[in-house]
């Protein structure tokens, strides 16, 4: 064999080391030289192949071998030295991106600790009744959530501008484990409205609608939830309030549903219906209150106020309807409020309100849904501030109504529209402007009033 | 050498490579033509004795180096890459399995985060007061527990259903490096009772017996504390209260002290006596009342009330036993308070009260014993469910009676029997039932009232 | 070749394994057979040449592609079974080291939970007002701060001490991505004084002088800051209080600037200069009051007191000085407040107080100084109680003044002497005992009161 053709296969030998490395270290050279061997006759071919043989299955074997103490020598030195789970029988993943979480990896136990802080600032313009230019923490909240032996889940959340036991929101057990039922037991929101249970974080004004007069609220209960990829129904049955019964009175109950149902339309377009019932009795207590701010929290006026009502139940009616089509949302919530007086003689009431509303992200961004829910949530931004990105921005305008007068009640009536501007600078964090236009007040207690508000909210999640 | 001999000699050689390798690539194949070389003449017993020798080192060699440099690049590269512990002297293990912990391996320090949630309704079956029917969040805590410098511990508990300094349970330091005595400081429970050191979470009923009437609770104080396997001494001094005293007076000043002794008596069968003292002078305030809700808490009404008291001291007497003996338990405490007027003309008071109970878990689980704390602890289940068991099932039935009428104080006499229904779904949830029948109240501000009370409880614990 | 130059020669050979190992196996027998074989003439140069240099190559290529199987086996291992970041691409590091931390290792977040307990107990030696002796949970928070995308970072801190809203400390969002400056947006202290931003931790007392009596204390608002290397500077609005305004009242605003500076004279010599001033209206409350405890929180007394007074809008002086130097340090502060009253033919009012204070740490630690924040913080331990060391004990001594007299107002003119001891047991404990002469009251509620007080506080955080 001539030098060159040597010299060039020794260089493809050494290329296909390189790429079928490193067992068969000694292995190429062996050949080389059994090869001269053979050529030159020292060696028959019997021991040429025998030999050749041994060396090809002894470096499949070391690979394998040394793949095999490399994997043992790693889960030992891994065992030993570094952090690990404590009883050690599932892995344990910890997440700090923005969500504080420690959870195994076989999904059976979860901990996550998190919170919200909403800082506002508030300038009115008044008209008639004198509202108070300020700054105001609207929620400090820390929550702790978990999950336990995968079919258990609960979540204790706490807003530290409440006084105390009144500060107190989500403290519930849930079970997953009768699929497709779920059970939850503790203090939650009944289950009524869109706004309603869609979170604060992410609701598209700084306020809710006016509605929200109606909205029932966290209450102690035990709810049926079941849902499929675009459905959800909801069903509970809630007591009143936090703490034990004040004195002689036996709590009030309540009954509430609510079923979602949400077809795909496109890829980006999603429709969004929901209907939802709320009847509730008053209990020994008998007293019922119907008032709302003008979708503005720093002042404590209510534009609107039903005063002390006697009555011994009351029904909610809610409608609700969405499409989100890209980075364009419209959304509108309809209730109506029908109520029993203590004195039969005395007329029925009815109270309304609705509101209209439409969202777009100049950015592109589009407001995520979550069909399980029935609820809008956190959008995933393109970019980033302090990422080479600007974040998110996104637009808002609002009509809101509500109706407080009727018959011998005069509550009043109340428009709004209000225009907001939302700045996700980070997936964490949404600094935010509001500015509501009371239009008209029709009687109650500030009838004629006029004002304006403008309003500005910092709000970190994490 | 015929052909077959040496096919059967290469197949021993490459299973002997499959078990010795990996570091031997290219070595056994070596050896083949080395032997194939000595035998044909080529070369002599020295060269071939030579190469033997340095194949076998070198192999010896290559496989401790490999092991080494495996050890080495791990260790950098867990090093590197992975979740590692900051000042990095001392590992890390993080663990969530019901309990979220950090702690170091070296136990220097633990970082544990946890709290509960207690859910409660009740229905009365009123006689002559009003109870009123409801729910109520009966405890919601989070805590915040930790060993710092392998000898130093602290704990942080707050109940959110308390209203500002009110809702602090513990906030203490413990220094245990003066062993055998332990030292702790800050706000915790005086040393008194069995069910009242007891978790509300492990006793066995959703309240504590009557007597809780006479329960020092938490005060800031110093106490000292001792333990063998099967003994416990705690004694402290008390101030009162959680917060600065008000406008002009002294705060009043306890001294409390228990011990306890808790022979084993078989494999599944321990014996708990306990004994402990309790004196307390009023300071300047010389006020104090005894009262009780039936064990019932969502109803605010006192059956029995002593109402205010001028009093200079008073001085409470514990006794305990107890009886586990593997699903059964016998339990029983017994109180005596005696109290001395500030009117030293005025005849000095005794009040007292015991409760007798016994439990059975269904499933044969055991209600663990603490000696070390002379109290009762969590349940170690034997199934649990969600991962196909149906949990731990226990029943417990209590007798109680609590005595505030003695000279002309007229509290009120009572007698309760209760049975109660336990079930720990898994260890960090229990689910529970009780029906309270108040058998007797013999004066006081509820003479003759009989009431009945069915109430449940859902409870997490993480 | 004889036989000792050879065995001489395999000895050399097995040596240099021992050092070059492992992916050589098998080489250098081979080398050893190929020396023989050309020696003996069995194969030719050229042959020897070739199979040598392939020997050497891939004897390079498998020691560099076992380490890439080495690295990649231990990354693929680590990603699999061990503790982990959630989303994967970047690391986690979990300290538990006295401070609970989770960050990733790229620095673009952080979360840390933590708090602090400070228990006291007072006792004071009455002269005319009566003092109440007693028990206080002085300080007990939990704090929940993070770095979120990294030029983010956040603080939520309640004192349970606090009720409801009262109790949030710090509740803000920082944004350090406009280097120099940060911003800072929500609920913190306003930027006067040294002993004011100086942590209750860190303070060399259990409570701070006199001037506290014009602290502005947290507001929220909006802060710009920047710093260099021995300077710092800040200047912030601020609204009224954490509430939305109260009833029809508008808030009062505040702007509060505050710049320190900080040469280092020596190695372990710093001094600090600084000055601030706050600006603060009333708002549409109109009042305003000054009082201040004397130095110790346990009673409710405050000595001097200028009880409500009507004004429009008061301004706060500051001069701070400090040096520290080794274990020494001496500190003092004068604060200056000029009132404007509503009505203006009332004179203008002018309140003022200062501290000197010196303190020696026994055990050499000094007292670290954060030129960036322009604060005291909290001293490295040259020793540890439970790591066979003793801790750092400091001694303290301070005379302070609060004049709050001034034309028709008699709030009285206080001096007090305070001599501490602290005993830092870990770097997470102190224990302090402070004994407080109060010197002279001139006029005001306690005119003529010269009481003591001799208080305790042990004080872990975390």
């Amino acid at each position: 064999m001539p030098q060159l053709s040597r010299t060039l296969a020794s260089a493809l030998f050494i290329f296909s080391i390189l790429l079928s490395a490193p067992a068969s270290a000694g292995n190429q050279a062996l050949m080389e030289l059994l090869k001269a061997l053979q050529e030159n006759g020292t060696i028959d071919a019997n021991t040429y192949q025998l030999v050749k043989r041994v060396a090809e299955q002894e470096s499949n074997a070391a690979i394998s071998a040394t793949t095999t103490q490399i994997n043992a020598q790693v889960e030992k030195t891994v065992a030993e030295k570094v952090v690990k789970n404590g009883k050690g029988n599932s892995n344990v993943t910890v997440n700090t991106k923005g969500k504080f979480t420690v959870k195994t990896d076989d999904g059976d136990f979860k901990f996550r600790l998190g919170g919200r802080i909403q800082t506002d600032a508030a300038s009115y313009a008044e008209d008639g009744l004198r509202q108070n230019d300020g700054t105001e923490l609207r929620r400090v909240r820390l929550f702790a959530q978990g999950t336990l032996w995968h079919d258990w889940n609960y979540k204790l959340q706490y807003d530290f501008t409440g006084s105390g036991i009144n500060g107190l929101q989500d403290a519930y057990i849930d079970y997953s484990g009768f699929k497709p039922v779920s059970i939850r037991v503790g203090h939650f929101k009944e289950p009524f409205g869109l706004q309603n249970i869609t979170s604060s974080k992410y609701v598209a004004f700084t306020e809710r609608a006016l509605i929200s007069a109606f909205s029932p609220g966290r209450n102690i209960g035990v709810q049926l939830g079941s849902h499929g990829k675009n459905w959800s129904l909801k069903a509970g049955l809630f007591g009143q309030g936090r703490d034990g019964a004040v004195a002689d009175n036996d709590e009030g109950m309540g009954v509430s549903a609510r079923g979602t149902f949400s077809p795909k339309l496109a890829e980006t377009t999603r429709l969004h219906l929901g209907a939802a019932i709320s009847y509730r009795n008053t209990g020994s207590i008998d007293k019922v209150r119907f008032r709302e701010r003008p979708e503005s929290h720093v002042t404590n006026q209510r534009l609107v106020d039903t005063g002390s009502i006697n009555a011994d139940d009351f029904t909610r009616f809610g409608l609700e309807a969405a499409l989100i089509s890209g980075p364009f949302s419209l959304e509108s919530e309809y209730n109506y409020l029908d109520l029993n007086r203590v004195n039969n003689a005395m007329p029925d009431l009815g109270f309304s309100g609705y509101y209209v509303q439409g969202s777009w992200f100049i950015t592109g961004e589009s407001i995520p849904y979550n069909a399980e829910k029935g609820t809008f949530g956190k959008p995933h931004l393109n970019s980033i501030v302090g990422k080479g990105g600007m974040g998110a921005w996104q637009l808002a305008l609002r009509f809101s109504s509500l109706d407080l007068t009727d018959a011998d009640i005069n509550g009043g009536e109340e428009q709004n529209l209000t225009i907001g501007l939302n700045w996700y600078t980070t997936p964490n964090i949404r600094l935010s402007a509001n500015y509501v236009n009371v239009l008209n007040i029709n009687g109650g207690p500030a009838a004629g009033d006029e004002p304006d508000a403008f309003q500005v909210r910092a709000q970190v999640e994490f």
